[in-house]
């Protein structure tokens, strides 16, 4: 099943793809679950997916204002130089734990709305990445439970301002200005994506490939990220953990290539989509 | 006037200090404003002051369970090496921008309620500092128009996991541990305090004072921080700024000073007040 956040007459909502269309499940389930992280708050993927089965679609997908995939997470924890790649072209060392770092929600944009270079900077880069969003929230998850806490997956474009990353040793200042988080086009549940080590990953600039991997060469893969963070405080339904870059970004090329206005990014996955956003000047 | 957060009948609410009492001004806004974020959001303050002036205290201030001053904010933005003595027993070099990292709110606990050592680590240290509430959002705001935007100011234990800190080059594993930040115990508002440069704050650890400091010593003061972080992304009311720690933290000292069960962590601010948390373990 396919789940994505939509905007509808200035109010948000929720749906399940069928086909060309989307069934709104915000206004069946009303109250109950009003939105997708009110949804998996309510452990309803199963009702969600009856809902829709049963349903005709409300809306036609081509015209629909999507938002992030969840609009309001309580937490969005990225990882920092996850893959080999990526470490070995930004010069600097592995380590054994992952590097994280936070997003804060006002920085996202969902697929088709426009991804924001600030006035601040013209270093806007690219970064394709895999999301995982939480269902079942949990402390202390171990990696083999791991995955049972894993509602579904979706594309990042974790669009990052690299001199004002660079101004200090923390990352946040350069990963969370406003609408510089793609995040869609859906959530694909669990259940389509047994195992999120063998998917591809592939991040194209106006149609030019600029990042190609397989998801599998996470240096701390998907089950160990989520013991991890989840040692340090309770994960909660709707969560989403942003897992890292593969190499091949922009600020590291020769010249560096930055994302500009009117440019088109891609971040697609394999079983998943495409998440597609085209760059505009705040 | 002081602001606060409390936890009656399994609720949230909030309301104004009067004398030993409190005013619950939760129950009697009700859904216009029913948490101390939505008042800001809804440009209150004058309104609870009126109320809080003509009311009886509902509550004796003993014995109320107090909740983190916001405990719900949209961003807690943290900000590392903001005092020369900090940087300098750090060992770290001074940079031109102040170093943000994020906390989550799960990380908070209000006045009186414990601070939680977690089981991962011992190397639990504290961190005196003043934290900034925001009352009126937005982007763009200039340093001189920068104070007009806040709504008041507490006193904030951002408790370090230091190892865990020290993981990667990424702070935010070793800040946003469940339990390990102290918020309170209130908000005294804007206009008590014309001058937030112009404060003594001091950290005890079991009545040993640890730290000391003007609020005048920090690198980037309280309005050059509002400016660049809302140039990154709007501030919204609510959201807090913890400006940052001075000299004196327990990491650096010999033997190094952690805070372990049954210790009593204090961190005072002239014209503010106590914060008060006790250690417990996870």
């Amino acid at each position: 099943m396919k789940l994505l956040s939509f905007l509808l007459d200035g109010q948000p909502s929720y749906g399940a793809l069928r086909g060309d269309g989307v069934v709104n499940l915000g206004r069946r389930l009303g109250a109950r679950a009003p939105t997708l992280r009110a949804l998996l708050a309510a452990d309803g993927l199963a009702e969600a997916a009856r809902i829709a089965a049963g349903s005709e679609p409300d809306h036609a997908l081509d015209g629909l204002h999507l938002l992030p995939v969840v609009p309001d997470p309580d937490k969005i924890i990225c990882v920092g130089l996850n893959y080999r790649d990526h470490v070995a072209e930004t010069g600097r060392t592995l380590t054994e734990k992952p590097a994280l770092f936070a997003r804060f929600a006002g920085s996202q944009v969902g697929h088709g709305q426009p991804l924001v270079r600030p006035r601040a900077s013209t270093d806007f880069d690219y970064e394709g990445e895999l999301a995982v969003i939480i269902g079942t929230g949990g402390r202390h998850v171990s990696e083999a439970d791991a995955l049972k806490h894993v509602a579904g997956y979706s594309c990042y474009n974790e669009g990052s301002v690299r001199d004002w990353q660079r101004h200090t040793s923390q990352f946040l200042a350069g990963k969370t200005f406003a609408g510089t988080g793609g995040f869609g086009p859906w959530m694909v549940t669990a259940d389509e994506i047994p195992d999120p080590a063998a998917l591809t990953l592939e991040t194209r600039l106006n149609g030019q490939v600029v990042q190609h991997t397989s998801t599998g060469l996470m240096i701390t893969a998907v089950p160990a990220l989520i013991a991890y963070i989840s040692t340090i405080l309770p994960l909660l339904p709707g969560d989403v953990i942003v897992s890292g870059t593969p190499g091949g970004v922009g600020m590291k090329r020769t010249p560096p290539l930055w994302m500009k206005p009117g440019d088109v990014a891609e971040v697609e996955i394999s079983g998943i989509g495409i998440l597609r956003n085209t760059v505009i000047d705040e």
